[in-house]
């Protein structure tokens, strides 16, 4: 039988390996055994990457006895149901290790999971499902994971789901929510923001459905990780509020990471981290360096690691049947789980009907009933001007306090982005006096990003059984950008109120003031990103994002109020741009299209031009560029009759889309500046009367003509005279 | 005299005030006078806030003290000369508590901030200095910050900058770098995962001429601390290596925040926290509620404030004369202070001549002479293809062993991006045995966002000194992102270089491919973003780069190799767009446009269509759509004549800015797969085959016609099949 590879050289706290089995309530394996299934993996991870000559050979080799903890001994999981309700979830933060991750889900039975599917793992072709990160939509996958940090985030996210799913649904004798959380992650993770922010969060929160397991190889793509990276991880997070537990040889002793698991998954009001010590490549020449981190370890090499884990050094992916025979229990334990788990919820829909059926509801991702009734008319609507931030309120006082679906948030702002709903209670420690877990109102704390990513693991824990509300000022989802990519790209569903957006926020000043961030935003694929023009487009945003289950909304609102418009019209929303004043079958001299704050501002620009001469000056109202796009060319040429009518575009964000629709444009071309809104719009060069001086003159200047592509006029380039911060 | 505020009953461990004196070299003030000045600045804050009916006034009035601890009694600067190089450095990473640092400049006789310019905070004017948040441009302050977290790591570089300068050029008995970094931080910067980041690099490196100090005021915007952060900071920070200091009664215990700044000031190898605990809108009926955080208290609270503080309820804008004497040392002081330091300059000068005239280059901000000479000439670049990351390679070792102004790091790719530079010392603690503080390469972990905001400190330590060259793949600059936004803001000079920059990443899938973050930097003012096609056009944006005092660069850059294009002109590059391919002088029937390593492939494509019958398909490089824009009409018509020909972008990224340019487009409308690049190239629509067909049927249907605005034909929409992130 192969030996263990000899570790005490590298790191001198090793034990001798396996010297004692794992106290769990299986059949335990003969130690022998258990080396041979670790080598077979690690011999596996050095041919799928030789393959190819590329992939992450390194962390799967050092921690193949985590996965084996985790799989064969500890996670409650049916593989013959990837999609069981009550199972426990597992996240690969080092998402890298992917690897791992699959050939675990090969070994316990997973269909999907053949050797052939995993042997596609950088294979040049596009319908396989060993994807180079793991992703949310092959079985056996919880989220979609890889840039670091975020899968910290996402397991806190799912933690947070089923702590309140448990504390809304569960009954004495009935722990039909009990699923834990598991998490691994490495010192990237560990050194991104976002993942100190939701180790954070989940301390204070005291989830001790959550458990991160630490793979400290102390080792990164570029070396050794004492050149960057010096903190005490344990304590530190034990000044957060987690439980600790360490394993020192992590590469070989399977059962003190067994026994680490059980205590972790047994702790009681914190979550738990097992920092466990691991030698990266285990058995490669190059073990315990960054060469074996992200690269194919070469021919030679993989035969050396064969050598030394007691395969033949020329034999390919080979799987003894003792292997096999190791895991054979997982697939008829996951299915009896699953069975005494159905019985459970029966016995549980017996006693408690009425919960029964709405956790049945929760379950099927459907809005509660006559949600729609809530929703105001536009006559219900307020007469007087209001911010679309405030409209958006309505919309979350109407839906959120009768539909448990919903759990709202702010990183601390909640009052300024209204998703203070009535009747709230926040989610916290129960014996912290301000909520207990049955809450849904999220307090997020000052972390954009780490908000984001938590809510996707909400969103994640099962297609629509919660819908998070994310709230900050619109310049602070650009701190959250790398999670709401992560949300399009895995299409988990969030409702984004992104307030103060643009020079509208006033006083704060340009470090405020978003102007470019919309381009990121209009550019993402699989995302509604909307900038309603007043409360009934505000309405009809809301309308379009709870009518797509499959991708996440994002709201662009005003600081400052704007009134209810004649024309707007919600239904009309989802057309992505529509006619909101004038005549749209007349023809126009001009067509302005405006976004947002600036749709009324427009509205009177065109009367004012309408004053100097022009006829019937439409104003088009563009909640979505988006959604315009996806229309006929008959109904976009009709709105937007570019080939008849001078076309300008009023927005005060930069420029960059908008000659795909207009002839010209009033945008911002610099970052903003600290006054009140009033005085940045005229100082800006958006006042009306400028606007109009500036639009006659260039249509006057055509004599007529309609430009063409490539001749976009900049209508306030330069018009800005800012010592400080004008353009270059 | 006006009494102390009673505190006792808010914070228990409240000591009584001001029983002590500062045990400092300065001449100590009564308590009674100190308490007045504190007073003053609580009233002020009060009133400056009220006028206009907006603002930050609880912060100010809770850590009054600490300011004038910092100003009156610690800080080492000097009023007259805001500019003396040897100034210690102080951060307000709470930006909103502006008015603090506005009224210190004010009392400690910084010319520009009289007490009339400070009455401009909010006020409807836009040539203002107390902007909304600090601001760079302006006297006395270091940084621009407002964006929560970046405050710290903006401190952080500035202390690399101070530690590396002193090891650089310090000699025995000429500590002529010694300035302190003074940072001031709420619980919103300690929330945030960039502040955390930071934090953990600050540790490693032991910077113990950086102290951050914590306004622990325990409430946010939404109210009490306790419902979202109960971190025990001191102790986390312990864990991340540093040194902490706790006072309790920050608000009026001005004796405890001095001794706490000494003791900070003398810490040796370790940064210091000094975790200050105050009461935040001191004096107010709200004082301690998050009411007071972000808005004006109300005439009637303001009046109540007074006559708490001991001021006449209706007077506005006070200012006791014994205010201004308690000050009046600052300025002298400051003079003296300075002048010593020109002196020690000049014996330093005449001992050390080389270092001292090195020292006068590096902070004038002037590159070392000749280092034109360094660059290779086209002929001199290999013949073979090479991918541009690689090229960039090439300019990153000609210039950066040679000139100290640069310093050289990564977020843990620094192999990938080709910033490790020949003879490299990385900056280290010097007991690590892995670098010194002389050190230049920069090892940041994986903290891309805390890389670039501590980039930004190294910038603005002194105009031009430092040339930071930060380096990720692409799609991590998006984790970046706010940190460039803030460079771009303050005019701040790096070198940000973006490897892996499309689905040319290949097999680390969608994660890790970039569609569409060009559209935020390509929106964003005032930076030079650039994707050069091949080896050649890189040493143009390098030499833009080098160029550009005033401007952050970022390079957009291959992972795969390109070819040296026979028509790319590194002098060209700053024209933003170049004919690379064909006869510009001849009538084109296709123009094709593309960027990076699309650009040899439009090359091909030309060939191609000129095959099927097209004549004379040029091919244009565009660089940096920006710098094309500023270029005259006439020429930007010459290289895209889009009234003559038919103009085709061909880019594997999102097609939002295109139709500014081009009729047509070729483009990514997903997110990206996991395969190797040729395969992802082939299954996206980009192969020459495909993208000739296309072409030629759009074309052909247009039957001479040349499409006008609003008629932009997405020739790759819809063509890709993928079934998990298609489109909506």
């Amino acid at each position: 039988m192969a030996p263990s590879v000899a570790a005490a050289d590298v790191i001198k706290e090793h034990g001798p390996g396996l010297k004692q089995r794992p106290n769990v309530p299986h059949k335990a394996a003969p130690a022998e055994e258990e080396m041979l299934v670790l080598n077979t993996i690690r011999c596996l991870a050095a041919d799928l990457c030789q393959q190819f000559k590329g992939g992450h050979p390194g962390t799967v080799m050092g921690a193949a006895a985590i996965g084996v903890g985790l799989w064969r001994y500890i996670m409650k999981y049916n593989p013959s149901n990837p999609e069981w309700f009550a199972r426990d979830r597992f996240v690969l933060s080092v998402g890298h290790a992917c690897l791992l991750q699959y050939l675990m889900l090969h070994f316990s039975g997973y269909e999907a999971w053949t050797l052939d599917a995993i042997k596609q793992y950088h294979a040049p072709v596009t319908d396989g499902i060993a994807a180079g990160h793991p992703e949310i939509e092959f079985p056996g996958v919880e989220c979609t994971t890889g840039p670091l940090g975020q899968g910290i985030a996402n397991a806190v996210g799912l933690a947070v789901a089923g702590k309140q799913l448990g504390a809304r649904f569960n009954k004495d004798g009935f722990p039909i929510v009990d699923g834990k959380v598991w998490c691994m992650t490495g010192d990237g993770c560990l050194q991104e923001g976002v993942g100190q922010e939701a180790i954070s969060m989940a301390g204070h929160w005291g989830l001790d459905n959550l458990v991160l397991i630490y793979d400290n190889n102390s080792v990164t793509v570029d070396g050794n990780i004492d050149a960057c990276f010096t903190d005490d991880t344990s304590a530190k997070l034990r000044a957060m509020g987690w439980h600790t537990i360490e394993v020192y040889d992590g590469s070989n002793d399977l059962a003190a990471i067994v026994k680490a698991l059980e205590e972790a998954r047994d702790v009681k009001g914190k979550p738990t981290l097992i920092n466990i010590r691991t030698i990266i490549g285990l058995g490669s020449a190059n073990q315990n360096t960054g060469s074996v981190h992200g690269a194919a370890l070469g021919d030679d090499d993989v035969a050396y690691v064969k050598t030394q884990l007691g395969f033949k050094p020329d034999a390919k992916f080979v799987v003894p049947d003792k292997v096999y025979e190791y895991f054979d229990e997982c697939k008829p334990r996951g299915a009896k789980a699953e069975a005494e788990w159905n019985d459970l919820l029966r016995r549980y829909a017996e006693k408690y009907p009425a919960d029964a059926k709405e956790l049945q509801r929760r379950r099927e991702g459907k809005l509660a009933e006559g949600w729609e009734k809530s929703v105001p008319t536009k006559d219900a609507l307020p007469k007087d001007p209001i911010p679309t931030r405030k409209a958006s309120g309505i919309m979350v006082q109407s839906l959120v306090p009768k539909d448990e679906t919903f759990v709202a948030g702010s990183a601390d702002l909640v009052e300024s982005t209204f998703v203070n709903f009535k009747g709230q209670v926040e989610f916290q420690r129960p014996d912290s006096g301000l909520g207990d877990y049955t809450g849904r109102q999220i307090r997020y704390g000052i972390r954009e990003f780490a908000m984001v990513a938590v809510g996707n693991g909400l969103a994640a824990y099962q297609k629509g059984m919660f819908i998070p509300i994310m709230s900050t000022f619109f310049m602070f989802w650009l701190y959250a950008a790398p999670a709401v990519r992560m949300s399009a790209l895995q299409k988990l569903r969030f409702i984004g109120i992104a307030t103060h957006d643009a020079i509208g926020i006033g006083e704060d000043g340009p470090t405020h003031q978003p102007v470019s961030l919309s381009n990121f935003y209009r550019g993402l694929p699989n995302i509604n990103f909307m900038r309603p023009a007043d409360a009934e487009e505000v309405i009809g945003a809301w309308l379009l994002a709870l009518g797509d289950e499959d991708h996440p909304s994002l709201f662009a609102l005003s600081r400052q109020p704007v009134p209810l418009l004649p024309g707007s019209n919600r239904a009309k929303v989802r057309l992505g741009a529509y006619t909101i004043h004038g005549d749209e079958e007349s023809a126009s001299d001009i067509t302005l299209v405006a976004t947002g704050a600036e749709v009324s501002r427009s509205v009177e620009l065109a009367k004012s031009l309408e004053s100097a001469g022009y006829k019937n000056v439409r104003v088009v109202s563009m909640p979505s560029m988006k959604d315009f796009d996806r229309q006929p060319a008959s109904y976009r040429r009709k709105v937007l009759p570019t080939d008849k009518s001078l076309v300008v575009a009023i927005e005060a964000w930069g420029s960059l889309p908008w000659a795909r629709y207009a002839h010209a444009g009033a945008h911002m071309h610099t970052f903003g500046l600290s006054a009140p809104q009033a005085t940045l719009y005229e100082h800006f060069g958006f006042s009306v009367n400028n606007l109009t001086e500036k639009i006659d003159s260039w249509a006057k200047g055509l004599q007529g003509r309609i430009p063409g592509v490539g001749e976009f006029e900049e209508l306030l380039n330069g018009f800005v005279a800012d010592k400080h911060y004008a353009g270059k």
